[in-house]
């Protein structure tokens, strides 16, 4: 029996999310973002596609690197407007009961109180299929949105990050003991109170003294994701996370990423396979590879570099604006080390903007992958195999049509080669992923 | 042609919301809260009875007053255990097309960017059916529980909202002007950058710098509900509200807050019929006005003096264990001097805990209407003639039971009066209410 791959949906409550300017194809319906509609029919295929879960990210400000203005980024819907994603849950949960759902909350800016709550609530709407995606941000622009003059320092945010994991934990284990609900008709009892505890937390951040206000949750705790690739941020997934999203281009980068992250796990005094590791993926499949390679190269004429070069620009902070074409790009901003270190890996020591634009294939750096069912269903397993990653997250091309193609071609493919379940397994979003304990 | 009269659900993500200790009653679900198909349900059935929406209240502390504990609420389920309201909408907005959502925020523990985008995301998900009651708060536990040694003074929580009302409403109304998204698939542009603005706001509690996330919304600014009672909050409420949410147990003191509220709005530069007022009711009806008062019998059995004095103390600030049941009660805090103004009023001014256990007649201070539907159709009629009340906030009894009878019963004697839409408007939650622009 192969090991079993898991397959998320990687979307995002906006127009252009990962490949910008893809919602110029005519057959793209991502600008119904703001409909009901166009998410609980999204929901209904991935689950008839037996996908483990839809991952939404989140950014709660705008790439306004490139030049030093917003503009850019929204004239081409470079991630903005960009709306709420956790209010798309419970509609999609309405119509699905299967379907996880992993959501990007930024804790710089969420109360932790009002923020254990709200996943809390999800995890009861949804029946313990809620996933979180830790973030601490990277964005000034998100910091002088919320008053602040500009972002803490990165090792701080994650210093900050442990103590608001520590403050959140506590309040969905350690404030209602199971069985503190007994809603007794009879006695007029709801709840013991015996059993309810107040959380007391004072730290350098965050003082709370509360009690958690929801009542126990299928999963108490939602299912922890975390994507960070810097020294730090791998300590604080290997800490922290059940679920570890990662980018990369080639297999020895990415199982160099996967066995650290693996070691650091065990350093933490964790088993090597604690972690479910996702790798990004952009696919574009058909009956065919030439089927395929059509669709591609028709795609690519809606392919914005304009779009990619804004996010970029933000993701790796550098204003490529004020660089020539072939002008050797040099940053020595403490703060974006980590990110120039991952690029300065994909594009050689000496890369300038001309390198950097040659890497958008389909409007972001994320090269595509292009075959039939059975190519792309192969690569799938050999990635998987070679760097022991565990599932992928599926950036979306031309939606819809992109989770139809991925249904109607690679599972079958994958359900032929034992690599992907033929039906969901009963259970939270933690269980169907790690199992049932026994 | 009579006024036509309003009809709000008003209701609460928890166990006991207004009359405490229905929930042992064995006809009711309100256990069922935290699953979705409750709600759904639930909206479905709103919705087959044209009820013009369902306001959502809510609280972020519990209510520790008497005898300093929380023991007592949690015991009781006084609106604790109690999830975010927010996350039901969209689910109820799934299987809906009409059903209005006002849903209860405290701005104190919101951040304005943050809540600015939700509320907008959820007028997007709703094609327009939001309204936000707002609310500054009023109890310590939530306080602490954010980080805070206690809560601000009353007023100062007003200047704050007053405040926050200003930044709202510029990231609404202010950052993205009509037309400025163009969606043009042909030349890439999705918004034009001319049209969308920076808000820069830099005032006493909030500084922020930046565009809203949100492209506009069919309302925009949510419809804005307020139930503040107190000199203060009647002047928040005449500046800002469009509905008002109000309480009261005989018509001349009704009366009196509607007209100082219509006034107060007048002085503001409104006209007097701005604001659509609502009155807090719970309603017990059946066939025949025997039928009804059996019914109430039966729900009587089942409601908690215990769990209304729970919340009444920290309603009003007072700690009643620490007075002997016919001891005169005094205050001297300011903080509570509205409430406990209108407490004197409906119980005189020599109150003690058994006058005030008096008043619980079904599990809390708000009398219920007993009788046919002929009969309470009579009496929405007769209350909105004599008090200029527009309609009605309909607390639960036994749920879905109540809702049921309501619709069965009386409903179609309010439409046989002309008091009541025999089908829903078009338009967006702001257009029902007021009528569309001619």
């Amino acid at each position: 029996m192969m090991k079993e791959i898991r397959i998320n949906a990687f979307d995002m409550n906006c127009v252009g999310h990962i490949q910008q300017g893809l919602w110029t194809h005519p057959r793209d319906q991502s600008t119904r973002y703001t409909q009901l509609d166009y998410w609980t029919d999204y929901a209904r295929r991935l689950e008839a596609g037996l996908f483990d879960g839809i991952f939404l990210a989140d950014v709660l400000g705008v790439y306004d690197v490139l030049g030093g203005s917003p503009d850019p980024a929204v004239r081409h819907a470079v991630q903005v407007p960009v709306n709420d994603p956790t209010l798309l849950i419970p509609a999609m949960a309405t119509v699905t009961r299967h379907l996880g759902f992993g959501v990007t909350a930024n804790l710089t800016y969420e109360q932790p109180f009002t923020f254990a709550r709200r996943m809390s609530t999800l995890d009861h709407l949804t029946g313990g299929r809620i996933g979180w995606n830790i973030v601490t941000g990277y964005l000034d622009s998100a910091a002088r949105a919320a008053g602040f003059a500009g972002q803490m320092a990165h090792d701080d945010r994650y210093d900050m990050a442990d103590e608001y994991m520590a403050l959140v934990r506590a309040l969905w284990e350690g404030s209602w003991e199971d069985g503190a609900v007994v809603a007794d008709r009879r006695t007029g009892t709801y709840a013991d109170p015996a059993k309810v505890h107040v959380v007391h937390h004072k730290g350098k951040q965050y003082t709370v003294d509360a009690m958690h206000l929801c009542e126990p949750s299928s999963q108490r705790t939602p299912v922890l994701y975390q994507a960070g690739a810097s020294a730090r941020g791998t300590r604080f997934a290997a800490t922290h996370a059940e679920c570890v999203f990662l980018n990369g281009q080639a297999q020895p980068a990415v199982k160099q990423q996967v066995d650290s992250l693996r070691s650091e796990a065990e350093a933490q005094g964790r088993s090597r396979d604690a972690i479910r590791v996702f790798l990004g993926a952009t696919i574009v499949t058909g009956r065919t590879d030439a089927e395929a390679r059509d669709k591609f190269e028709d795609y690519k004429r809606h392919a914005s570099s304009d779009g990619a070069l804004v996010h970029a620009a933000a993701s790796l902070g550098i204003d490529f604006s004020k660089y020539d074409i072939d002008e050797p790009i040099v940053t020595a901003s403490q703060a974006i080390v980590s990110n120039v270190e991952a690029m300065t890996r994909a594009a050689g020591p000496q890369w300038t903007r001309r390198k950097l634009l040659d890497q958008f294939v389909l409007g972001s750096r994320q090269k595509p992958w292009i075959g039939s069912g059975a190519t792309i269903a192969q690569m799938l397993v050999d990635w998987s195999e070679q760097c022991g990653v565990d599932g992928y997250n599926l950036s979306r091309t031309v939606v819809p049509e992109c989770v139809d193609d991925f249904i109607a071609h690679v599972v079958p493919e994958l359900q032929s080669r034992g690599a992907y379940k033929t039906r969901y397994s009963e259970g939270t979003l933690r269980e169907k992923l790690f199992g049932r304990p026994g």
